[in-house]
């Protein structure tokens, strides 16, 4: 007699193909849930590998739109960086994946859903917090003993889930050293704090559909080799780990985007801003995208750009990405005020008393602390 | 008869030219210094037109040394940026600069102290709020409506004073795209948060005092075309502007510093660290290097880098800056920890207790709001 | 001919009334404006008063409900606090008071508006910053050099100004020595962080308008000798300075708010939203009312609001506020869940591994420190 | 044969007593420990109980000094309070008494330390995470399966866990109702922001020792019925739970300090300084006195106390503490600068130059939002 049905997320590759045989042998009806967001897989190749292990049934869904429009955009917003260098790809990919597999959990009347990530990592995190934020149970068979007392001497499933040499590592980004020597210049499009629709000056070509946006920068970072790094970052679990990441789109973005904001922006309200952008970072990094105070920051964030409006050029070239310029009908950027030649309703004078206020402070303290300093 | 002396901060420039002559004119002695902080600069040219102008003394002063050691390191060490991008270049060198000119001011018995900074700009409040906190009286020619109504028709001043186009902008770094196609691979080491030897790995040659490690990292990273910015930022005095910055050694050091701090430093600390970070960015820009706020965040950041120790090895390349590894005495990085054979203290069934205590209060959430989602 | 007219925010008191007849003899228009915030005042003979010295036209406006429906709550909700003591009661009177000074200027068809506060203090830039954000032209007296030298002999009008002794200075609260010896019970009721009604339980009355609310309240607190400090505060043009200050029913709010707060919303937005509220109660107290950092402050604050709703028993007596208890539809709290009895959905042995996971960094940070510990 | 030896967190209660016999009874050698940080409790009737339930030794450390000098009087100088209203006593009391027993185990050769601490709450995280961070292995009876699976039918072992009734829990402070109907009044005198002796201004007695200032004002305070609360807090855990809670001689030293504090430190130190106090409140509060981060976190607050030196006058009265005054020789307020009459340095004019440049972002604000506004 069954134990159950368990929804596990599979991935076509060895790991989660142990998995699933044994989760079989230990009595449970299992269904295969692959997730494309964009990888490159052979969906097809991994149905019929599933089916063939045992799988009762097999999903594979399409997430890519709702990635990029629910996951990654947000992410943008927030100018998102864990730890001042990480763009958080994989940990915003998580919560999108472990939702579409509750909520096939859910229609199957499942009751366990199964992920592949390993004990000593973020990813169980950032899954099965999805989980117990969206509904109750859940089965994490790589901190089960028995599981993982069984595959200690499998060297090669141990392997496997090791770090992949770095060679290996990157499959989206060329190594900017063998990029092309000539830049492409491209035109970004923000509304509201997302992209809209991207240009290439050059060519005259543009994409206006999110999916096509996110799609073609990283075809065109990952040509410049655009993103790749090679970083020790804190886990939530306490450890340091090294981590190489490449996210060539995404960093397009990122700075793009910052370019937008900074422009548009009042200083202060993006002073505010980048304080919840920090917050929001480690929280998706930690895996709460699904938590009372992601949905308040996401909002509160979401609410900052709605003049976040504009153009940027970039140009990307050999691992970089330059901004050329801006321009936007909302920027308080004002050029006749900053202008030396023209004084208009700006008073130099005011800088003065401006300043003497700002140093009210300074000279009580200095009166006090009777400030000594070498030279 | 005089009307008292004034030192001013002389540039060698048209401007502040101006500004000699035109104190003499009203009755200043004028003593000209020039702050040598490693620009371009043809001193002894200057010190002639200066003398030649009327100054009734003239200050060379070679301050590149403790400008390096005395301003630069803390800002390597707090990982200084404002708004997300800028490394704050000349911010820092405005209170390097005026602490002298006080100081001169006192040795000579001067009443004041001047400079050639104009009235929308930084600048002027980076100089005077240094004055005001090491010193009593102030003048300031440019927010002087005699000063600035009698030159506001000299077009050819007031052209000088405007942003120089870019093309002439850069004199420190090659436009990437003309960089060497062959990287450059350097080895950065640091002790308490600041380096202390730099190494080029293919040549062997190192540099080991404050003042040739940094103009090495500047030679290095001109030459690749590192630390170039075109951005708009938000300036004190409340308006939006555009600034274009060249800073190759620094940048150099940013990504340097940030990855073995990362390394070495626990998560928890680097998060408080991070704040404090930003206070210091912004404090340094607004120009309040001197203030009690500013000392207090300086000495908390120096403490904070105790432990920040070891080796970084770093590709420059095409205006880029790649991060090959680190090594350090002092991190907590464990790879027994981290690696998947070993299992050692840590128990993966660890890892449920603490996702299901982080899910109690989520599942009381869902509870509550009966989360709804799409599909 | 007149050189425009000015309207003044006038107060029926000696320096007003100095400054309207100072501008009259400067050849302008005076329109004299009175707002009613609640304060005890005679504004019938205040209007005379204005009329008799040559108001051209006098307005006497009631901003009570307004001041307490747009300005109050929203610092209810944002647990609005300066220097962790001041509850900002002058601080939003202000902007309150500015706007409406402002839709009269407009209306009239005036070039000016006036004040009286000094010029050292936190008044005028409160109200002149509001002015300046909503709206272009302002005359502020007394920071005119022709208007303060004039005034300097006379003694009476500045002892006026001065701060007024202790013992005059409270007009609304009894002093809690000689209060009641028994405590008034009162319930309060909020939806999305505002009260909605106060019910006095022994008596059985209730309150449900805010206006009623809020007058209530100070009538309850001020027989307890409610909220009344006495400190020294940071101005925001750098000073200290003391101030006495009594704030009845809003301490009555703050604590009863607080305590509603913390009981329905989730302890991690509460922790950011904490820190908006800080942010919220500097904007506010430094003038900034009227910007765009403190309008998105105010709408994260209100959007965190969304679920603070219930009922708080508060009993007041002799300058204290008990919290007794409380009950709300929609908090996290669950009794079965943190009983010793019912062990439920939460096991205790996941509390091990949260432990363990947390206690992953610190040994790891022993083990490099290998701290030492005196005895 | 032993299983080893325990050092047992022992209380004289029902609890420990029962996990007592229980280690016994599973084959444990047991160490039982108590700890004497103030409380009030029969040390040698606990003793001898302990005997006589078969521990093989008894060790009862009196704690009370260092307790109040390395545990309250930092966070006296945090002005630490969890959730704006707990002042955090037992929080600090774990870290102190679990220090020491880490030390009687080393010196003992025991291999396990244990606790009373239930697995819901607070207390058991402060110890075991402090035990962790300090020495190896914990056991911790609360959380084992047999341990309370056993006792759960123990319906009074378990009464006696639950939260006591209300009207027995205060035992330091008197109901305010029935307080004394005149106050005290003290003079506080704080050096490097702790106390350093109390002045009883009426009797004019005097107290000096760390251990006898802090016994002090927990009588005088406990007399009035000082620092009873009512609230409802939010666990690490997880969980919102209520607490009642009395700290009668930490609810003047708040007051105290703070007012000390805000009177001779800088604005903008303090404003850097209370985000660390709420640092420091929530580690504390979460367990994490040993850590890197709450190391680090008292570094930099210790650092921000050099100056807090002066003197407070406080009444304290039917639950209350006011301020009545303060003096220090270290304060920057000056009040010849903030005095009307005397102009001195300051010039009013500067003020709207101050002004002016505050507002120029808001013009430029107002120009693109077009500020609408209801009247």
């Amino acid at each position: 007699m069954s134990k159950g049905t368990v929804v596990l997320a599979y991935s076509g590759g060895l790991d989660t193909s142990c998995i699933l045989v044994w989760l079989k042998e230990q009595g449970y009806d299992v269904i295969a849930y692959l997730a494309n967001i964009g990888q490159d897989e052979d969906f097809d190749a991994a149905r019929k590998k599933a089916e063939s292990l045992g799988a009762k049934k097999v999903f594979v869904e399409d997430l890519r739109a709702e990635f990029v429009e629910e996951f990654i955009w947000p992410s943008v917003q927030a100018n998102a960086i864990y730890e001042d260098r990480y763009l958080l790809g994989t940990s915003i990919a998580r919560p999108c994946i472990a939702r579409r597999q509750v909520l096939i959990a859910r229609q199957e009347g499942a009751q366990y859903v199964a992920h592949g990530a390993t004990g000593k990592g973020n990813d169980q995190i950032r899954f099965e917090l999805t989980c117990y934020a969206l509904y109750p149970s859940i089965l994490a068979p790589w901190r089960i003993p028995e599981f993982y007392n069984r595959f200690k001497g499998r060297k090669d499933l141990m392997d496997y889930a090791q770090n992949h040499p770095p060679s290996d590592i990157f499959c989206m980004t060329k190594n900017p050293e063998d990029s092309p020597s000539a830049p492409d210049v491209l035109e970004i499009e923000f509304s509201k704090g997302v992209p809209v629709k991207v240009t290439h000056l050059k060519e005259g070509t543009s994409k206006t559909t999110p999916l096509q946006i996110f799609t073609y920068l990283n075809e065109i970072g990952g040509r410049h080799g655009v993103g790749r790094i090679d970083i020790v970052e804190n886990r939530f679990i306490g450890m340091k780990c090294r981590g190489i990441y490449e996210t060539p789109g995404g960093t397009i973005l990122y700075h793009a985007h910052l370019d937008m904001e900074i422009f548009t922006m009042d200083r202060e309200v993006r002073r505010i801003k980048q304080g919840l952008g920090i917050n929001f970072s480690e929280l998706v990094y930690n895996g709460f995208w699904y938590s009372p105070e992601c949905e308040f920051v996401r909002h509160c964030i979401a609410k900052s750009q709605e003049n976040v409006e504009g153009k940027v050029q970039v140009s990307v070239l050999k691992g970089h990405v330059y901004i050329l310029g801006r321009e936007s009908p909302k920027s308080p950027y004002n050029e006749e005020l900053v202008s030396m030649d023209v004084q208009g309703d700006y008073n130099p004078c005011d800088a003065s008393g401006f300043i003497k206020i700002n140093a009210v402070r300074l000279k009580e303290y200095n009166r006090l602390q009777n400030y000594s300093f070498r030279s």
